[in-house]
């Protein structure tokens, strides 16, 4: 079984090359990481992530985390590498500095969690979520919660849920029914149930800190009337050591199609007296604070896209370089061959190769407008980095994890027969993947806030400073004199223009035909992806001109670039026309269809 | 749990409105296939379907197919369907009326395999695999073959496998190493090793026959050295009892992402004296023959697609329909709705829909060509028929399946996170339906044959033909005065030039530029598959539109059949242009890239 390897070189060039480290140096603090200080750091998590979590990757597939009365057991190995994930200091790399996090840029901090993610999904969930109740305790945590529980989580030493979700309330949170009854000493009694709650218990860790929405009495009905608590799994005395169990029990946990490994957990809150739990920030304003939160984790969401697809794309080239089938067409001998001399199979490896580059790309651009709205002494640029950030959450989320189910399936197509046997390792990462459309708010979801309240809502402002930026992309093309980049400018000016045309139809009907907009919401987020992987694509290609111009002595891996974004602009870009027909003709049909008539 | 319910409205439309009935019944001995006696079939089998194969569906997909000891055990209440299935005279349906077969012809009988395939495809492999069995001996088996094994076979009193696969030769049969050595009787001793033999050992029957291919000494090297064996599990005494246990031996069957009922068997021939098998017509011919029943196996695992995508349409629909999360768009009430009214919805509905009805027809198009090319008194017209079946027996298997997949991804997608959970069901769909891109030849192999021995070989005569006849619903379409279908037309005439490119560039450089060529063909088997679903589609809004001219009562069924073949022209026809860019110039860059750029 090949084990997953972190692909430094392909991560080197996007921060190299396309400029993403140099651009982020130049923000306060950050001047230290130079290259051969990042280079160390993402050699280090390489390792990690290669030795430690690639090898429990299947045998946490096979036996899953266990649930009896009440208590997970996580997989065998499963503890002993958490352990030794929270003693390498891995969990608080890109946390605050104030309590003990390192503090390192997302532009950095993303490739280190694509690199979980390729070697070990179901185990990366667990610090991602850590790091999505950290970050909600920073923003709106009072005194007494920072320093009860920051220091601990940021380290690993306690773990983090975010718990939304329940019956009745999946995509619509205006249906949560968990009630918060207050006690009178400023601490709530929390009773309900939670489901799909992601390491909700486990035994990782002594602790577990829960952050759960739920209403106080007399809230105001729908999403205006939700509040967000602290729910220790254990009471945390005045000394930090832990006391009593609080009043929240593992009812269950889910039988799922993949992340077998990652224990997704029903919660009973309050059965007995009701879990005792801490206000976060003010009463009625927990969905605004989740949303922040659920920002990371969307673009977390995305990056997991990233790594699967990498890992998918590691093992089918790995098979289709080994395995010995047929003879190579229009070649003189009628010697076997491998089947990456098959021009399908080479399709297909393209294929993933291309997308996963060009998302890699466009996630550390926005990591980088991440730390640039954070950190960048302009308040102007702060603002702008902001407006890109919250257009392409989104799209990180939404298109990083389509694509990743496809190129996974694609990973499995390349191994054929083989591909459909479990052992083979190519369909957990399927299965695995499957989830990644789901999980933070569905591709619809994300499709619905791109339209509205990213796109619509500013009449289109953010969407047309990006898509200047794709145009100054296309100037630069256009100075230089090669056949390669001019058919990568051809096909990026095509899509740019189906990009325009989509955004003006939704910006000139989102408030007349709401629903008729809404029917393409999902076609053009795909297309937005697809454009602006296409730009950082473009980047790309420029960037390998550059180098092999300069005479660099790596020329096949320049080379391999050229061919790769070549290879988008002739196979993907195409897509953009027809999805940009779908986006602004597709609605009729299906608004007319009576419910009866499906 | 929802079980299958047989889409007879849907299929009923196919037979009388599209008129595939009345074109079969035109040929000899099938005037009495009248729709009163099709629809009591198709209404029974339904009843089978729902009843007896759909609630096994899911405990068959828990507990799977068991192997201990060279024995397999299928699973709770296997034993019993099957010889319901029997009794009931289903699996002689469509078989030789001359060894006790019914003789119905493909086009109806394609339906009913829709059916076995959406209740329980896991089920329905068996069924299929021995009717492809009956075919190779039906075609060239000798006399003796024919006596001792048709009559059982046909009833199903005996099942059937195909065992082409070896761990070295798996798209590649010219790599199979299996011996047959002569006895000096006229039977062969038979030794090595087959893979991925699908129902190779159950405990359904008291026989099994294998249909091997194998080697004789001296025979050529590659494909044109191959031989067919039939090979039963036991020996056949002269009056027709069985005899003593053959030397073949289940090793072990595979742990598969899904059809866990459905036992895959490595097998051992020969582990001892030699197993002893006798030749199924001329020597070193047997890839020729197997090559003719797998014709047949392409087209059933193509309307596994169907079954596969009806199952899953249903499933999410259902849940659509039932799950309240959200309020409707644009309504004037805030009250919560089904999500079937929300528009992303609609749309996944829709596409899933959309698919599966162009597929069904398109089958059925192709089906009554079978009949033709079987049955018709013509041999002209036996030849056209022929060479429509030849040529898009590969898009029936290859757009599908690939269809298939992508349907149950959707069907998922709509659950939401439910979707994940096994206990949904529509995960199983999504893992049962990833292994019919890969069977039977995987999707790669299906659009090499497309394009070279259907396309390129005949420079284009066979695909000229069906582009005319798409040609003249075309011009049907432009005599009808309503704007809903001059939208499919205009959407279908645009394909049709597309598609009309990418013939003139297949057959132009199918010679010069090999490998160029192969690179697009896959995208030009997908590209085919939608022009051919939308030429299915057209006619589908044109005998709609006449019977809601003629002032039928059913308004809301073909209201909804012209909505749905407008949803197909307006989301699906459009790609059909990206994907001829696709095939005409996507071949330069991966090409060019060395393996060592991968």
């Amino acid at each position: 079984m090949s084990e997953y390897q972190a692909p430094l070189r392909d991560m080197q060039f996007v921060l190299n090359e396309l400029g993403y480290l140099d651009r982020v140096r130049a923000l306060p603090d950050c001047a230290h990481l130079d290259a051969d200080l990042v280079d160390a750091i993402l050699g280090e998590a390489g390792k990690f992530a290669h030795g430690v979590l690639s090898p429990l990757n299947v045998s946490g597939d096979r036996q899953g985390a266990r649930w009896e009365n009440g208590e997970v057991t996580t997989s065998k190995g499963w503890r002993e590498a958490y352990q030794r994930f929270v003693d390498g200091g891995w969990n608080s790399l890109s946390c605050d500095p104030e309590f003990e996090g390192q503090g390192l840029p997302r532009v950095v901090s993303a490739l280190v969690e694509e690199m979980w993610n390729g070697a070990n999904l179901a185990f990366g969930l667990c610090p991602m979520l850590t790091r999505g109740a950290i970050e909600a305790i920073e923003l709106r945590g009072s005194a007494y919660l920072k320093s009860t529980y920051l220091t601990k989580m940021i380290s690993g030493q306690w773990t983090g849920t975010m718990n939304l979700t329940e019956p009745q309330a999946g995509s619509d949170l205006a249906a949560v029914r968990t009630r918060a009854e207050p006690v009178g000493d400023g601490t709530f009694r929390i009773k309900g149930q939670k489901i799909f709650i992601t390491y909700g218990e486990h035994d990782l860790t002594d602790n577990i800190v829960h952050l759960v929405l739920a209403r106080t009495p007399g809230a105001p009905a729908g999403v205006k009337g939700i509040s967000l608590f602290v729910v220790p799994k254990f009471l945390v005395q005045a000394d930090g050591s832990l006391g009593a169990r609080n009043d929240v029990r593992c009812a269950s946990i889910e039988h799922k199609l993949g992340i077998h490994a990652s224990p997704t957990a029903v919660l009973a809150f309050g059965d007995n007296q009701g879990a005792l739990g801490w206000l976060v920030g003010e009463e009625n304003r927990g969905l605004e604070y989740m949303f922040i939160m659920m920002n990371a984790a969307r673009f977390s969401v995305g990056i997991e896209g990233v790594g699967l697809s990498e890992r998918a794309y590691q093992r089918a080239r790995g098979y289709a370089r080994e395995r010995i089938q047929g003879t190579e067409i229009g070649a003189a001998t009628r010697s076997n061959v491998a089947i990456i001399r098959h021009p399908d199979v080479r399709r297909m490896l393209m294929s993933m190769k291309a997308r996963t580059e060009a998302m890699r790309a466009l996630a550390c651009e926005i990591a980088l407008a991440m730390d640039c709205a954070e950190r960048h002494p302009s308040q102007a640029a702060r603002q702008e980095s902001q407006a890109l950030v919250d257009l392409m959450i989104p799209v990180i989320k939404g298109w990083s994890t389509e694509n990743a189910v496809d190129i996974a399936s694609l990973g499995i197509q390349i191994h054929g027969g083989m591909g459909f046997i479990e052992e083979t390792g190519a369909a957990q990462h399927l299965r695995d993947a499957r989830i990644t459309t789901l999980y933070e708010g569905t591709t619809g979801i994300q499709a619905a806030d791109l339209i509205g309240r990213k796109i619509a809502r500013d009449g289109g402002l953010a969407i047309g400073q990006l898509s200047t930026r794709i145009q100054q992309v296309l100037e630069e093309l256009a100075w230089v004199d090669d056949p390669q980049l001019q058919a990568n400018a051809s096909a990026l000016a095509r899509a740019l223009v189906a990009l325009n045309t989509s955004v003006e139809f939704i910006v000139g009907h989102y408030t007349s035909q709401p629903a008729r907009v809404a029917a393409g919401a999902v076609p053009f987020l795909e297309l937005l992806g697809l454009v602006a992987g296409g730009w950082q694509m473009a980047r790309s290609a420029l960037a390998a001109q550059r180098q092999l111009k300069a005479g660099d002595n790596d020329q096949a891996f320049y080379g391999g670039k050229l061919l790769t974004a070549r290879f988008y602009a002739d196979h993907l870009l195409p897509q953009v026309e027809s999805l940009s027909r779908v986006v602004v003709q597709g609605g009729d049909a299906l608004l007319q269809m009576d419910d009866q008539q499906f």
